[in-house]
Order: structure tokens, then C-alpha cells, then sequence
């Protein structure tokens, strides 16, 4: 049974936290028509650390909030919950829902010369072996290497985006990756986006960087397009276009997603996830 | 209206997630016939970078939780639900409660001789002002100057307590504090005492370090022995002595906290804390 949906209704966008941003960013330019809810759970972020139980029973409520918004489609914009959750959302949802692993997984495998990919990611998303699962079933003779960096995210989220200790951190997590010769290196968490040079500068100018929240807005708007769900005229900011919820501090939300977003954030509010 | 409580009851202690096992640690070596009920809310954890009405709310859910276990009285081990919290739940229920501010703020204006105090902390913790607060009243005349610290708990979560990266972060977040010549230092975060050496070498021998954690379990024994609740007789490690419950990850809890305690955690159970 297929809900009827219109191509008027906003996109559903929930993450962890902030890190959703750059896939929200990405979405903003992308389709710049289109109208998004934009969820935070601010109050138990990070997700990259707990269990899959756990973040699957939080993603379930949170598409719960998303859908009392009727969404047109829901984009999973953290790596953590496309890892654990997405398999069983998509079975008990009624609008489409698409993560951003499996657009990360099919840019990378297009990009590899020498069939070898490093991951790198929270070490939920790293454990799961989620990446290496789609790159396989594309191509079965890649060879996927993954490493977690729980230091990245706190990291990011104290502002040290260009700094020594990033640069340090940084070559400790890659060397192996660096030893192990990869050409293709997916950005495996919402937040790396933010820290993209460094991680450039310590892999060298020969390896691909995998930006899984460009590829996720590229195939959200084909996939918008073969349903005939894309939205035709453009919307003015201001009449709710970009609506932001988050589970606990929505000022300091708002702060923080306008030096990500540069459109301008309106505002933000806080609503009880636990309630749905 | 108080309730009968009896000595042989287990005391409660809760954290929002592995830093309060400093706290448990005390106590155990400080009144070893006492059996505890541990919870660490590691499914929302940390606390420290949310507001004061989520803190609350996950609070008030962990004491009803204890309160199932019957305990004779609770330890808010977590620096930032002290803060946010302590006195709200102080007035909700029969069972005496204490903190970890109030021991470390006494332990803190008695060992001052300059009268310039410095407190360690997360942002919650160090925004709230309640050192300062708890200080103030004891002696109007200190001086307290407090610094948020965000990257340590990350640092102590990945191990790196003794690190050149953990004593660059150090140096940066101390620097203002050795300028303005504090002679005593809390450090107001469960997770600091396990990187109490780095600090040390940072702030230099004339400095001295209070851990809230020690004071804290010396003001629970003069407390249970004021009101008769001291447990007179031993009981074995098995019979139940040290329960730990966790609202995620109960496997890597176990792990984390075997580093931290010597005494040997049997178990460690996952239960859903939002039921509460």
C-alpha cells in the first residue's frame, strides 16, 4: 500500500546531530526547489559509539516526528543510522528512504583504479562493514579497508578544522591506510566533510575522497525525478522552507549549522524525541 | 514524609556513562562493605555539551530506575547532573542524595591558600557556575576561574591518557590558568582523575589537584554514619555486591570499567532507560 505523495511536501533530513548538515548543505544546492525538515537528536548524540539496538530504536522515532511533517521521502544523512537502521525503516515506511552509504559505496567503486578503498568512519559504521557490503555486491573483487576515528568528530565539533593536533590525529588514523596503497578514500561520517583538507593533504593528492553527502543529494534528486516527486517551483526562505528540530539546544544548534550553512538558518527548535 | 531505609541496602550511584566508575571506585575502597547499584546512561551520554532541562529529564529517569533497587541513597557521580539537576531531585524524593560538586567545592576552598581557584569541567558543568556558586558561600573572598575542556573526555574514551596529543589539548586549555596563578585545581569531570598526571606535569608541583570523586565518597561514609546507615558487616564479591547497569553497550561497558576497577565487574546489564 503506497501512500500518495506530492512533490510539494518538504524532505525528511535526520541525523545524530550537526554532522547531517553537509548532506542538508549538499541537498540546498542541489535542488534548490525543494522545501526540507531537518532533524538533530542533539540530546544523544553521538550515535557512531552505541549500539545498533539503540540507534535503530531512535531513528525509529525519529521518522516518526519526521512523518507528522508529511515528508515526501526521508534521507538518513548520518553513516551510523544508514548502517544500522536503514534496512528496517525502509520496511516499515510507506515514503521512500534512502541513507547515505549506498551512494557513497557506488561513487567509490566508480572511482577505484587499483581496487582498493579505505573507509573511514565512527566505529559503529566501521564494525557494521556496511561499505564493504555494497562495494561488494557491485564489485567483488575491490578490497575495502575501514578505520575508525572517534576522535574526528570532537574534534570538529571544537572548531579545530585546520590545526596541529587534527594533522597529528589524523596521520596516526591514515597511516595504514597510506601503508596499504587504497586510491579511493570515502569520508564515512557526516562531520569529515568539515576537515576534508586535512585529510587531503595527509593521503596525498593521488587518492580520491568520497564525499558520501554530494553523491546522497545527486541520487535523492534522480530518485525524486523518476517518482515525478521533484518540486517544480522554487520556494522564498522565509515561508518555512528549511525547518530545523533538534532534541536538546536549539540555539546552540543554530550557531553551529550557520557556519555550515551558509543560507542562513531562521530558526530552530527543540521538541521531547523520547515522545515519539 | 521520610522513608525507613536500611543500612543493608545498596546505595545508588549513576553517571552518564563510564566517568562516574571513578566515583564508584572511591567508594569502594573507602566503605567496602557497601553494596552499590551502578547506571551509566551510555545510550545518551555525554552530558556535559547539553541543557539543563535534558539533563533533568535523564536524571530523573535514572533515579526512579534506582529507586526499583530500593537504595538507601543515590550519588549523582557526574559533575554536569550535579550541576543541572542535584537540586530539583533533591526535593522529588525520600532517599538522601548527594553530589560531586559540593565535597570537591569544600575540598577545594580548605586547601587554598592564594584564594584562586581553578575548576576543570565540561561546558554544562563550567557554564553553570555552580563551583563558584558552592565556593562562594563557604568563603565570599576566593577567586574562581573556570575552563571548559570539551576534547578530554574524547582523549580518556580512546585512551590516550598519557600522550603527547592529550598534553598539547592540556597545555592549551591550562595556559590561562597558570597565568592567573590559581594554587588549587578541581577537576570537575568524572573522567579527569584518569588523566590527573598529565594535568599535574602541565599546572606544575606548587598546584594542587582536588578530585571531587575522593571527597565525594568521604562525605558519603560521614553522611551514612550520621543518619545509622553505615553497613556493618562485609559482603563477597558474587552475592550481587556490584551491580552495573547501562542503557547501551553493556559488552564494551564491562570492558572499559574493568580497566578502571580492580575488584573485577561480573556483569553488566543493558536496560531501556526512556521506560522510566
Amino acid at each position: 500500500m503506497e501512500q500518495i505523495l506530492s512533490a510539494e511536501a518538504p524532505i525528511g533530513v535526520f541525523d545524530s546531530g550537526v554532522g547531517g548538515l553537509t548532506v542538508a548543505r549538499e541537498i540546498m544546492r542541489q535542488i534548490p526547489n525543494e522545501k526540507i525538515v531537518y532533524f538533530g537528536d542533539t540530546a544523544r548524540v553521538p550515535y557512531g559509539s552505541k549500539s545498533k539496538e539503540t540507534v535503530t530504536r531512535f531513528s525509529r522515532q525519529i521518522v516518526r516526528f519526521l512523518q507528522t511533517h508529511h515528508v515526501k521521502t526521508i534521507v538518513v544523512a548520518c553513516n551510523t543510522a544508514s548502517a544500522y537502521a536503514l534496512e528496517d525503516l525502509e520496511k516499515e515506511i510507506d515514503v521512500p528512504i534512502i541513507g547515505v552509504v549506498k551512494p557513497g559505496a557506488k561513487a567509490a567503486s566508480a572511482a577505484t583504479r587499483n581496487g582498493r578503498i579505505g573507509v573511514i568512519a565512527t566505529e559503529a559504521t566501521i564494525g557494521s562493514r556496511i561499505y564493504s557490503q555494497y562495494i561488494k555486491k557491485i564489485n567483488p573483487n575491490v578490497a575495502i579497508y575501514g578505520k575508525a576515528c572517534p576522535l574526528f568528530v570532537p574534534l570538529v565539533e571544537e572548531g579545530l578544522w585546520e590545526d596541529p593536533v587534527t594533522d597529528e590525529i589524523a596521520k596516526r588514523y591514515l597511516n595504514e591506510l597510506i601503508d596499504i596503497n587504497i586510491d579511493t578514500l570515502i569520508l564515512g561520517c557526516t562531520h569529515y566533510p568539515l576537515i576534508r583538507s586535512t585529510v587531503a593533504r595527509v593521503m596525498g593528492e593521488d587518492v580520491t575522497l568520497v564525499n558520501p553527502a554530494y553523491e546522497t543529494a545527486r541520487e535523492l534528486k534522480e530518485m525524486l525525478e523518476r517518482k515525478g516527486l521533484l518540486k517544480e517551483t522554487p520556494v522564498a526562505l522565509g515561508e518555512n522552507k528549511y525547518q530545523f528540530y533538534v532534541s536538546d539546544g536549539a540555539e546552540k544548534f543554530k550557531t553551529f549549522a550557520n557556519s555550515i550553512i551558509k543560507y542562513g538558518i531562521l530558526s530552530a527548535k527543540t521538541i521531547n524525541i523520547e515522545e515519539y
